[in-house]
């Protein structure tokens, strides 16, 4: 099989090399040249066989818009143009309307898997008509791990559900990642804990908590045992927000995910003008001293 | 009327004062000896009519421990200890029964009400007996403003039902305004607001959310529009930690008054474990960049 | 002065008789025609001196859409528009453009006070141009309450700035009565508290959360001192969400009021998956009995 | 080695056989008389080679303080306690200190792995002094998963350290699964996802929330797609509300964590009495309808 890849950052790049190991030929395309195979979108269409497929790794949102309206220019009818980037699954439907208008399929592909997919392959999440599925299939298993198909790779649904399906991973991966960063902190904090990290590695076999993310927590003490070269600025990347409004659109309590969210926009704060006020409210009904402002 | 009071500090100063004005006689007895009365709680008894009533108005835990436990010594049976402090509710048993030992009545009184309560008056919340409670009426009905008693004065139930009430008024007080705070934030962030001081000065007379601590809100705005000069980092006092510790006891779900009291936490904090592990998950999973330590 | 006002329901309704009240002159629309004062929009339109103000006054969303076109066929060029309703402040825009189109002018104005307007009159927060709003004024100086201006009237900004206003508004008073709310569940599990209505009365005067709502939950409590005829299940009305949604969107930690709507949320499931699934989860684990389904 | 065990219920009885199984000889003792190799505690001791090593397996609280009281009147000096149940680390000083005044050893250890741990090993949590762990390590290695010791064994501290440590691991694990049971009850209501068990099955191998409590989900959505068996009460065990009393003890925001806890509590209430004083406000200030009381 031969296919197009457009996107060769931190994620796209890995996957080609992954796809390129398990003998699938890939077209790469980038607007770093350095990596790119071909020079253009234009070229890299020429040089695949038809019907085309063209798996999209880029940017959600404008980038991710303007590569499918350019694949929308270049295709041609019966093609197959697969979204594996982060979009929201609301941009699905109107990708894959545009798309069909000249007779191209379309296929959303949440990925997951982060830095370490090359080495273990990606956990994919397809949405769409199943015998556009089935076309992309050597390609999902090139890039998922070894052993069982249905252990790391579902056709969720329809259009728009394979994005829905990685929204909500990403809202639990920010579940859990609070939930170990808190306890992190107790644990941190308790004068009678004299081996931290060992407690975490510990927990690594038999316990009920452990996980991949445990691994990677257990490897981030092994690296700095303190924490001391790592800020507590945390990014949030938008599938969070997108999961707590899907939460508040369906009428669905997600305390726990939500939490996790606000403590990352917390975390960005430079001073909070809630607790600023919640200190003004303070002196004002109990005379108690306000901090001057930092 | 005549009664002791121990305790002339913020509160205390006040309540003397407020109690005078009614016509009462006070002895106050204070360490700081500019403020007092007498030199000694020993003069204090002494100075008093028997049945002697001391109302206590100290810092709560060991402070209130040892001025409870002096009185046991100086008092006689018959005589009514009131603990007007923010004593947590489990003391006021001990408390009672210490006293109770040497035929020493004792009372709980939450007092809200804060700078304002010299000229507003006072909002109290006894426990105890009911004969107890009878004897320092006259006290009670100085200290609380005027109209009617059941507006301002309530007796809630057994010893350490006042403080019971008391320690949730405050929960309640948190989350309050922890509430108005999350509404100045957002309302202060978006450019569409042209005048935020106004807006809450506006909601003072027909709104849904009226009250005093919105009275307050506008004077705190009033006095610094932009809360320019005012730190956002905010003690707790105990009473909310205590609240959400009985929520836990009796297994009520107490989210926003927690909420609350985790804010305060936060905005205590010059940088967060938590958050640093958070972010160095991000970085071992995805190979997001960290930002350098504070 | 001489206004039109569309929809007559809960608010409209005691908003014409308080205007009319104030000496303005008031014609009402309304489909029931029970209670409105001509027959159509058209006869409304025909009825009001030019340059006509017409207060909207329905149900955002749909309903007002379909008001607004119909105005925005009815009306003359220098006519104005107010919508008084909940609408989103993002609609507000999109309803101003399509009136200016033909020369209407438009304000948003956010209207609190709920069925006690009437008698206390209502908080007015107004968004759009100045001169528009000086028109409107005796408008809404015949709904406020009465005293001064600033105290219940606001023009807070642009297009769409008073339905911001409204929407936080209505997010704090979310807040506020988990607040009140969490507290009520607290005293009522606490067997030492024998006055459970007499404590929140007691609050209504001297203390630090005495507020209008306290009065309602007072009033509430004196109806039905244990809330025997009233169910747990709480809707939510869309201000709620909305304040969230803007919290998200600006970055803004609101774990209070988020508190609030997720209760809500969760008082309308009759059965909750997410707490299956951890039943579920406990029972593969752990061996825990799970109970039957409902 | 040979070492005594106390209590053989759901956790001892299997901690039992797989030391067995590692070639240890065991004496367990349990009321059940059907599961207990010795009729008594008394005749535990009698059977044990001095020093004397004794597990105690048994619900926290009164019944460990019950066994502890009794070997400390039957054991000797130089034998030594190691308790593995859920006690909350306060507990530790207490029996460490009344096993000392008789010259008897203590060691705490937290436990996880439940009822698969007879089958993968124990993660293993040890507080005490480092020659009492080093006695019962032969035991540790023989409870916990094969290969290197530190991966599920851990010395983490003093007296109380790995009760404490098992503590924050338990309010981790409640986070984790309501982050799970969160992300599946967004994904069983969307409709556009048709294969939701085989969604999870995806996330086993390739993605970043991978874990073992991920296994265990699928294998209860295999057992039971809907999980239409299972009801939405949640019991908790404790450890969930000691970690957030630390987290307030020690003043460290634990959104997370507590919304687990909390979602818990809800999911036991028949009805609630905050939302019925919630529905109860809107209907004073609003004239919202309410819903009869179920």
């Amino acid at each position: 099989m031969h296919f197009g890849l457009i996107g060769l950052g931190r994620m796209g790049f890995n996957m080609r090399e992954r796809a390129r190991r398990a003998g699938l030929e890939v077209t790469g395309y980038d607007r770093n040249q350095d990596v790119a195979d071909v020079a253009s979108i234009e070229a890299l269409v020429a040089a695949l066989p038809t019907p085309r497929v063209v798996w999209v790794m880029v940017p959600a949102g404008e980038i991710t818009d303007a590569v499918v309206k350019e694949l929308c220019e270049k295709l041609s009818e019966g093609d197959l143009v697969i979204d594996g980037g982060n979009s929201r699954f609301t941009e699905d439907q109107r990708h894959a309307a545009e798309l069909a208008q000249k007779g191209i399929h379309f296929v959303d592909c949440g990925v997951s898997g982060g830095v370490w997919g090359l080495q273990n392959g990606y956990g994919l999440m397809a949405g769409g008509e199943a015998e556009d599925i089935e076309i992309a299939m050597p390609i999902f298993d090139a890039l998922r791990p070894e052993g069982e198909r249905a252990d790391s790779f579902v056709h969720v649904g329809g259009i728009g559900a394979g994005h829905y399906a990685k929204m909500v991973h990403n809202g639990i991966e920010y579940g859990l990642m609070q939930s170990y960063a808190e306890g992190y902190q107790l644990l941190a904090a308790k004068d009678i804990i004299t081996d931290l990290p060992g407690t975490f590695r510990a927990w690594q076999k038999g316990t009920v908590v452990r996980s991949w993310l445990l691994d990677l927590l257990v490897k981030a003490l092994e690296e700095d045992p303190g924490l001391d070269n790592i800020g507590d600025y945390v990014e949030d990347s938008g599938e969070g927000r997108w999961t707590v409004e899907e939460a508040i659109a369906n009428a669905i309590p997600a305390p726990a995910i939500t939490a996790a969210l606000f403590a990352r926009f917390e975390s960005r704060e430079d001073s909070s003008p809630a607790m600023k006020m919640v200190s003004a409210l303070r002196h004002q009904f109990g005379g108690h001293a306000t901090r001057p402002a930092k």
